[in-house]
């Protein structure tokens, strides 16, 4: 879209907070070797919870580099906070859906079990997908990452602390999702197989229903549409 | 999304237009051996340009069945036409850019030759890509295929017939990609390293810039956001 002239790196919140920072292993080798960052570079660094300041290059070994903090820089992350809540795709797609989540700014992504879902998510594939988040966060200049979570069961949904506004996509829904706007919200989506009538019923209280098109749109495809939606203006 | 008792299949217009259609190979073996579909089955046969109609099934032999056509069906696509004219990505990336488009009801991918692009679309790839839109309009339940073309040169987009409406992604931009709206629109989204600024200054003749959001997003994240946006309501 732009040219990305400064290279992002994301580091830990105390990382962040100090005077200087030690990159090794494969961000070394990203950054110097195949990025080629000489010693008057300047980079970014955000610590996935939305803050960001400037770094400069102290010095280049053959394994490491020391970087200098300097100024907050601006983090680039959408004033409006968007969760995903959706029942769990098989896992290529599940990388999709957090990578371009993760680009948008989505605040959370939480995955669902769900009675027709695929399959759920387990601790491996969650650090799999923070590790593409990571990533999707680098590339795109973001400084707050998504939170991952799951599998979350559909009678606890409560213990997610969900915002007061919930969207639930149906396709059979008369009302389209609204884009745009400032107040947090959730979108739920379902699998591709549908919510059982168990299911259904328990959403339908805390839920609005909204369409999203006419068609049956693929888990994460719905997701990402709703989340461009939701975060647009 | 919701469950999709209806299989799709997608036939030519001509065989749509006639009275029986013969189901063979790839399409038999995934209805009628993987989906188990009976003789009791009702189908709704697509033709890629928009038209659908119901069919039911005549005879299942062991490797091949035929079909009745039977009254019109509803199409399932967007009114409003939406074209994505992309600096071309990777092969995966433009996999999944042309599966979520033909779900979303976008009319055309368009891929643009683009000097800071990764690399073209040639023949080989671009009946890959068909074949992958066939398949999501049979799962999402459209009726219209995406027209996919390329590499077109941005010298050269006249040759395109481009509607009036054309949007131009850029970061830099004040004014927001507007959600909604009916006009025949066609969105540019430029390569992950940028529009040269010869090219920048090519569009800039033909196209209204416009931003969607504040971060660097990939060419297909863009482009699918955009899509979302412009088909909402």
């Amino acid at each position: 879209m732009t040219p990305s002239t400064t290279s992002n790196l994301l580091v830990s919140p105390a990382e962040l907070a100090g005077e200087r920072v030690v990159v090794e292993g494969e961000p070394y080798r990203h950054l110097f070797r195949a990025r080629r960052l000489a010693g008057d570079a300047r980079l970014r660094l955000v610590d996935g919870e939305g803050r960001a300041r400037w770094a400069e290059v102290v010095t280049i070994d053959r394994r490491r580099a020391e970087l200098r903090l300097l100024a907050e820089a601006p983090a680039r992350d959408p004033s409006r906070r968007v969760e995903l809540l959706v029942a769990a795709p098989r896992p290529e797609r599940a990388a999709w859906l957090v990578e371009k989540a993760t680009e948008l700014g989505v605040a959370a992504v939480r995955f669902l079990a769900s009675e027709r879902a695929v399959r759920g998510v387990d601790a491996k594939s969650l650090g799999r997908l923070r590790r593409i988040a990571g990533a999707a966060l680098e590339q795109c200049g973001g400084a707050r990452l998504p939170a991952l979570s799951g599998p979350h069961e559909l009678t606890d949904l409560t213990g997610l602390v969900l915002p007061e506004r919930v969207y639930l996509l149906e396709p059979s829904a008369t009302a389209p999702l609204p884009a745009g706007g400032d107040e947090a919200a959730a979108v739920l989506v379902g699998p591709e197989g549908g919510w059982s009538d168990e299911e259904l019923a328990a959403l339908n209280a805390t839920a609005t229903r909204v369409r999203l098109g006419q068609r049956v749109l693929r888990v994460e495809t719905a997701a990402i549409a709703a989340a461009a939606l939701l975060l647009a203006g």
